[in-house]
Formats: C-alpha cells, sequence, structure tokens
C-alpha cells in the first residue's frame, strides 16, 4: 500500500513529504496509522548527520501515537482498533534485561533496530523501488508504519492523540525518571538541571510524588514562569549566582544538599555539578541528556565514597507496554499536565517548520497531525 | 592515670612507645582497655605526611578490639567490663545523618574528630604537660583510650581480641560494602579489583550471600591461592589478557558484565574499569579504595545513561554500633574467615615492624597485642 511520509534523504536537507509504499505486517509486526507524532531533539539530531547510528534515506520520528490497522501472522498482544503509543524502547518480556526486572533496556530487537531495519532484517519502506529505512524502530513521520508488536503501548481510545504522542518520549523519559529510575520519595529535594522539555517533565513528575524543594538550574530566566506553573519551588541562574558556586548555592538552599538531580542538557560540566550538589551519603544524581560524542564525565572519587550515587535514565526506566499506559492514565486523570508543552501544532507538509521553531528555540513541543 | 602508647611525633618519624598521660571520661565518654589493634593501610597514609588532615604528635590505630575500664556522666550504652570494638565510624542515632536510614556516614562528632580532639573540643592525651591528638576518634595505638559512647559497638565476650580488632576497619569495610552498600544477591556475578585485605574480604562477603562467579582482578598472581580460598571463583590478570582488554575479558566472563563491581585498589583508572565491566542495565560499580588526592574518577555518561551505577562505600556502609556486632556473630558461626588474613601478631614495642611488613607487601593484616 502507499502512505505519505516526510523522508529524510541526507543529512542536513530539509524532509521532503512524499507518497512511498510500505509493506504489510509480517508475522509478530503490526501495522498502525499515526495520527500525531512530535518532533524531538533527537530526531534534530539525527537529521543533523552527527548521529553516528543514523542511516539514510530514513523515516524519523519516534513519538507517535495512533491506531492500529493491521496485525501479522501471531500477534496476539493487540488487535485492530486499538490505540497505541509506539515504543523506540519495546518490552519483550523474554529476554535477559526484561527478566532482569532491573532495567527497561530491552534487548530483544536491538541490533536490528540500529540497522533501521525490521527484526527479519528487511525495511517495510520503499520508494520508486528504493529502500528507505526505519529510525528507532518507529518511523512516526509517515502516515502508517510498522512496528513490532511488542514496540506497542496499547492506551485507552478517550485519550487525545495530539497530547499523548508526546508520552511516546519526553513525557515518559521526564516523568519516568523521578518514579521509576530515581524513585523520589515524597518529602525529597528536588534539583533540576535544564528547564526543557524534558526538565519541565521532571519537575511535574516530583510534584506528583510530592517532593519538597523543587529547584530549577537554567541560565534563561524566561523559562522561569512555564517552570513554575509546572512546580518548580526554587530558582537558580548560575550567571546571577557565579556559575563555580551553582554547587554551593543548591547546598545553601537544600540544607546539605540535594536527595536527587536531574541532568536534562546533556553538558558534562552540568552533570559534575548536578552530582556534587547531591547530598553527602545519599544523594543520587541521574543523567537524562545527551552529551556530546566523545565527552566524558569527571569528579572526585570521594564525591562518591562519601555516599553520593551517580546513574542514568533512558526512556525514564519505563517498561513501555507496562508503564507508558499509566501515563497516559495520569495525563487523563489530571496528575500530570501536557497542554501547555505542546506549544505548535501543524500538518505534515509544515514539519520542516517544527525543526524552525526547535533550533530557534520557540517551542516547546511541535506536534504534527496526520 | 598513664598509660603506655605508640606515639606518631612527626610525620614519617617511626614512632615510639611511651607512657603517657590519659584523662579520666567526661560526660559521655568512656575510657576502653584496648586489648589489641591491627594497623592499616590509613594509619600508614597519615604517618606519610600526606593526609591533609594528619596532625602531630598523636596516637593513631583505628582498628582496635577492648573492654570498657570506666564510664562518664550519662553514658547508658555500655557499662564496665563491656567488650567492645572503638567506631571511627560513630553512630548517634539522632543526627541527619542516622535518622535519614540511608547512610551510616553519622555527623555527630565529625568535625572535632577530623580536629584531633573529642567532642568538647579537648583531647584526653598528653606526655610531659603537652598536648598529643587523638586520630579518627580512636587512637587504639594506645592501651588506654578515651572514645565517646557513639563510638563503641559493644560485642560478645568469647570473642578473641586480637582477631575481632580488625572488624573494627578491614573486615567491615569489605563485607559490609558487599552486605549494606551493594546489597548483593544471590546468583550474581561479582569481580573485586585488588586482592588485598580489603579485596579478599569483599570476596568472602560476596560468597557469604551467596553469589555466582566471584572474578578477582590483580597484577600480582601470587595472591590467587588465598584469594580462591577466601571464595573467588575467576581470577583476571591484566598483565595476561592485556591492560586495555579488561573489561573485554570481563563481560566475556560473565556473559555480559558484571552485577557488581569493586574497587579496592584506590586507583582512578582501575575505578573506570570497575565500572565499565559492569552489566548495561544495572551493573553496579562500587568504589572502596582511596584515590591520591587531586585525581578524578571519568567515563562517558552513556556508560551511566544506558544504566550502569557508580556509587561508594565507607565502612562498608555498615552502621557501627547496629552492624559490627553482626559482623563479629558471623565471624564466631564460621561464615566468615579472619585468623589466615592475621599473618603476623606483635606486641606494641614492634609496632614499627608492623609497618615495615605492610610496606614490604609481606603481610596482609599486622596485629598488636598488649
Amino acid at each position: 500500500m502507499k502512505t505519505r511520509a516526510a523522508v529524510a534523504w541526507a543529512a542536513n536537507k530539509p524532509l521532503t513529504i512524499e507518497t512511498i509504499e510500505i509493506g504489510g505486517p509480517k508475522a509478530g509486526e503490526v501495522l498502525v496509522e499515526n495520527m500525531a507524532t512530535g518532533i524531538c531533539h533527537t530526531d534534530a539530531y539525527t537529521l543533523s548527520g552527527l548521529d553516528s547510528e543514523g542511516k539514510f534515506p530514513a523515516v524519523l520520528g519516534h513519538e507517535g501515537a495512533g491506531i492500529v490497522r493491521e496485525v501479522g501472522a501471531g500477534v496476539t498482544g493487540v488487535k485492530v482498533g486499538d490505540h497505541v503509543i509506539p515504543l523506540y524502547t519495546p518490552e519483550c518480556r523474554q529476554c535477559k534485561s526484561c527478566l532482569s526486572q532491573r532495567t527497561n533496556l530491552c534487548t530483544a530487537i536491538r541490533s536490528t533496530q540500529g540497522q533501521g531495519v525490521m527484526p527479519d532484517g528487511t525495511s517495510r519502506f520503499s520508494c520508486d523501488g528504493g529502500e528507505i529505512f526505519h529510525y528507532m524502530g518507529c518511523s512516526t513521520f509517515s502516515n502508517f508504519t510498522v512496528l513490532p508488536e511488542i514496540a506497542l503501548a496499547k492506551v485507552r481510545e478517550d485519550a487525545p492523540f495530539d497530547k499523548i504522542c508526546y508520552i511516546g518520549c519526553g513525557v515518559t523519559t521526564g516523568i519516568g525518571a523521578v518514579v521509576y529510575t530515581g524513585k523520589v520519595w515524597p518529602g525529597a529535594n528536588v534539583v533540576v538541571f535544564g528547564l526543557g522539555g524534558i526538565g519541565l517533565n521532571v519537575i511535574q513528575g516530583a510534584r506528583m510524588v510530592g517532593a519538597d524543594k523543587i529547584i530549577g538550574v537554567d541560565l534563561n530566566p524566561a523559562k522561569v514562569e512555564m517552570a513554575k506553573r509546572f512546580g518548580m519551588t526554587h530558582f537558580v541562574n548560575p550567571d546571577e549566582v557565579g556559575r563555580d558556586k551553582v554547587v554551593q548555592a543548591i547546598v545553601d538552599l537544600t540544607g546539605g544538599g540535594a536527595d536527587f538531580s536531574f541532568e536534562c542538557i546533556g553538558n558534562v560540566h552540568t552533570m559534575r555539578q548536578a552530582l556534587e550538589c547531591c547530598h553527602r551519603g545519599w544523594g543520587e544524581s541521574i543523567i537524562i541528556g545527551v552529551a556530546p560524542s566523545g565527552t566524558e564525565v569527571a569528579t572526585r572519587p570521594f564525591q562518591l565514597v562519601t555516599g553520593r550515587v551517580w546513574k542514568g535514565s533512558a526512556f525514564g526506566g519505563a517498561r513501555g507496554r507496562t508503564d507508558v499506559p499509566k501515563i497516559v492514565d495520569w495525563y487523563m486523570d489530571g496528575k500530570i499536565s501536557i497542554d501547555p508543552l505542546i506549544t505548535h501544532t501543524m500538518p505534515l507538509e509544515k514539519i520542516n517548520d517544527a525543526f524552525d521553531l526547535m533550533h530557534e528555540g520557540k517551542s516547546i513541543r511541535s506536534v504534527v497531525t496526520f
């Protein structure tokens, strides 16, 4: 069959809207009609050509929401008509990682996913006879896409696609880091480095679980208003307190250090500050941001020996099929907020505008509706 | 009253055996007759003059076992005749750290302890009218010493002083890191960098809790025999597999990486290897060794974002008054072994020999009996 899709033909070129061919779902696979997709920094990173795993031509996009239209042989987890969110971190419930019950990083289809193909080693996308690669196992910049059954979270049908698509990446990454990776407790003092989309979701996750002080750190005071709306209680601007005095400012504000800190920037210097502002004895620092390739984090080992813990979080530590439907419920129940974060909505034809808005810092999240 | 003690008059000078004055216990304090003391690398580090907190003249020593001979006003936790192990990490059960229930690093007397004095700011030791400093709140190189009540673990009376003194530091540091900091589970794969006294105690701790593979890493094959006796199942010699291939060797041996690694050397390069040999998704690396001042640990943040955890352990994460008596029980019940680790025993007059044996690598642990 045919589908409309925004195709990335090469690095650093605008996407073009094409009508491409899509093969039907093979065994264990599902055809999904995407109803909406967010545009994320990771898409832009791959499009920039800096992603060493990036392959072209490809259908990018990994933050979607849609409806099951056809299922391949043996599929039992979803049926035609189900509302679903595609998962770039699948949940097979059978691999060593899933069975460990200690990580969300399912490894069932990791190698083929990284190669831009389905688990059987082939692509379902083509255009004029030429193969087009999948992306992060999702390719949500296509109206129709094919995914393995294990990469679909079934969600409630009353949830709006143009909002819950954001749960496919950013919302879960931020809120999950608080709930699943950090297991932040009520009354904890939390510090968030970077008040972009991920940082705002960390903030509202911390508010949801009953954190006490929620301290935001950012160089841009224009971000304060929205951050307060999401639950930030204190703001530290490194340019005001002194860039080398951020740690001390947080230690002072918290009476000894943070119980949890979250780095949502991707800068190895703020990663270090995030660790060192943690409370002696138990403070945990969780890296969410993706640092430039080749860079390294460093600290004196004394920081760890005296009880601080350094960890990271990918997809918020959430198990996609198990936890994403719960986060959709939290949104529908009003425990978390998504609408104010989606600052722009546009049709597929305008998708390049979404990248421009992101690069210009004018959007928190843009969403394409099909 | 008078007591015999080995006094460190200055950095890098041999200790001299003196008869010095010791003041009686003030309120909340306890006079202890030390029956035995271990000689630890930390004593040697301070004696070398490299310890920025080191003060002279001082009575060093922090790994003792003895009997309560007199209690000051208000002391209720111990009574005359009780057998005790002095604690350089006290447990007041009232400070923010103790009440957090998330760390063993009690802060009740930290500042005065670091200054070489009792909590009231004065020393109980003097010689010919000149003040002599306490050390790590213990000063176990003196036959009699004074400690705050919160810095004494009461232990069973049938346990031999010349063995359980080692529980005052090395045994607890190694076994505690497994039991309390790591909470290593049965069936876990464990890697231990450095097969000295601490590493051997990590190994037997891992064996006690039912670890599966227990892999030792050391440059010295002479250490293999004793390590196997304590529970090591596999040995990796970096000079045999290649110093830059240690991580891969461990990943291969464990089928993906260690569930837990422990760095017992104090080298920032092996600290990095210890982190990076951990299993993606959940592997935890615990730093025990003390690195030279000014050095830093580093890694790519990707190592953490993909689920590895970096932490440290001091005094094995053990709460002294609560956990040290249990470790004495484990020794008396045969769950752990101490006797083979105490390679040399000597009278106080020979204490400088203990330092020589340590520097020459001829001892695992030397113990002085009074």
